[in-house]
């Protein structure tokens, strides 16, 4: 467990620019909501696992940002996991506006030049120990641009979650999307079909012609004529996560398993390695930004991996029918 | 042991276009060489390994390539390994050609359109058993764009090989170099100097800050007045690995080591993984062509690999003593 602790001015200094944000602004919400959330999780599953998280808090020395990494390591239930919440800011050069604005409409009538951004999210992973308890993902995050005078310009929430099986249960991939499905219909019928499919098309191993797991949901760019209901949607979807995912851990983490299972998931594990370094957008950028703290990134990576030359599961086994499920995903509520 | 089978008529085509090379032409004598090349490293390792290599030969369906994946898995000394061959020909259109041409200046005269080219190469990695001994790489390949009539037009040869210790053992890194200098020397002086040079900048993980070992010699776009001199080199770059890394195994391979010592060749593996998968060109280029053959190109993954939380070596520790080589490259010879 370490703090990188930068000197008493740049911290005072970040300090003073977080609680510049109006008690009432989105961004203040948004930031006491992770906290919450990071809280809520870790709480969950230190229940369930009988061990402590440690936690990493660090500052960027410049005072342009803080965070909390919360992670487990050879857990009784979790291998290794971590949920992780940042707040940060700063100014995006032209070029990246220019390149955001691409996918964000809500920036596109801004003006040129470099553009103040503010952005906090959680992001968590979980590699539970038992083959037959599946890796799960979550991330939300918002993120806004300002006027001059600090005031919000253009913002949008993006995230999603997901889960990964490694033998499949059809009641935990139909309890994980129904809890999902459950939050999205509260605000939009669209919300679930959309933000479904975009999860199908997204985590894909496309070297391999195989979905990284069973699915969920995920969205980028998300606004609305009124910011609440988004607010109120992100946080519906972390309830989603709560509601599901320590029901299927418990279900699942005493389960017997053999060698021959605890080696189909190290291969698995391999596959989640693969499209978190080869093909996720948000690991990438991550790791290529100056100053990124690599280690808190790569939390994501399994505590043990193995690759094994052209290993295909027998015809018939229950290793073949997660894999049938991969290549072509399946609507589960 | 797989061996795909292109119909009968397909492999007849192939078969021809590759009989097509003139007896004494340089894509004709680079196949005789990457063939006999794999023959005596797969020898040399299951000598040592007392192991067999698997084989595994195969062909495209349409008759454009055909290649031959040697490998070893759970050997006596060797965790995994592979020594790969692959002579692949086809047509690149004409976006790629001016891609190419940015790298390679003896394409820069040549006519618009779609280009016939001819590829062939030997990519081989070996990751042992004992933390004692340390993995290594090599891969060097020979590139020739053709006339209407199948003459050659442009030509290059490229490659490189390079050493990733777990445990620094200076006499292995000055046997390792001195031998790619010794071949390097007698061709030009400048070679051994500016390939261990590139090798440096190459295997870099950036977002890391250290090298993926302690370096060895990389080229690329290596053209010269004269065909025969570079084939010749290539040749002694083969045979300075043949002459170094079978003695650095026979020393390493029965050492003793503890299980932390075998936990930290583990952590290393995992940054090996990170190298390959986020930043070498040629596992990407290779796993996002269309049709590429994955297991092949994974055959460089080590069969086992674990990732820790900001895992840092105590200090002057002989761990300690690696990382800080990594993170500024020696001279060793």
């Amino acid at each position: 467990m370490t703090t990188e602790v930068s000197t008493a001015t740049q911290a005072q200094q970040a300090k003073s620019q977080h609680t510049l944000a109006p008690s009432g602004s989105m961004r203040a919400r948004m930031e006491a909501l992770i906290r919450q959330k990071q809280n809520e999780i870790v709480g969950a599953m230190e229940k369930i696992d009988g061990k402590q998280f440690f936690r990493d808090h660090w500052e960027r020395p410049d005072g342009t940002g803080e965070g909390i990494t919360a992670a487990i390591e050879d857990g009784n239930v979790i291998e290794r996991g971590g949920a992780l919440i940042s707040v940060v800011h700063g100014k995006l050069p032209e070029a990246a506006v220019r390149k955001m604005r691409e996918n964000h409409s809500s920036l596109r009538d801004k003006p040129d030049g470099d553009l103040p951004y503010w952005v906090c999210g959680l992001s968590m992973i979980m590699h539970p120990r038992n083959p037959m308890a599946p890796t799960v993902h979550l991330n939300y995050r918002y993120f806004e641009t300002q006027n001059e005078d600090g005031s919000p310009q253009a913002w949008w929430f993006g995230g999603g979650a997901d889960l990964t099986p490694y033998y499949l249960f059809e009641e935990d991939a139909k309890l994980f999307h129904k809890c999902l499905k459950n939050a999205c219909d509260k605000y939009d019928p669209r919300y679930y079909p959309d933000f479904k499919a975009w999860c199908d098309k997204y985590f894909v191993n496309h070297h391999r012609g195989e979905a990284r797991g069973i699915g969920g949901i995920f969205f980028d760019d998300l606004v609305d004529e009124d910011p609440e209901k988004v607010f109120s949607f992100v946080t519906a979807c972390f309830n989603a996560f709560l509601e599901s995912y320590p029901v299927i851990l418990e279900r699942r983490k005493d389960m017997p398993f053999t060698p021959e299972q605890k080696q189909w998931q190290l291969i698995r594990r391999g596959r989640y390695v693969e499209f978190n370094l080869l093909h996720d957008r948000g690991t990438q950028f991550g790791i290529l930004a100056p100053g990124a703290r690599i280690e808190s990134i790569l939390i994501s990576l399994p505590l043990n991996v193995s690759w094994r030359y052209n290993f295909h599961p027998k015809e018939g086994s229950e290793e073949a029918k997660l894999v049938e499920v991969l290549k072509s995903p399946r609507e589960w509520v």
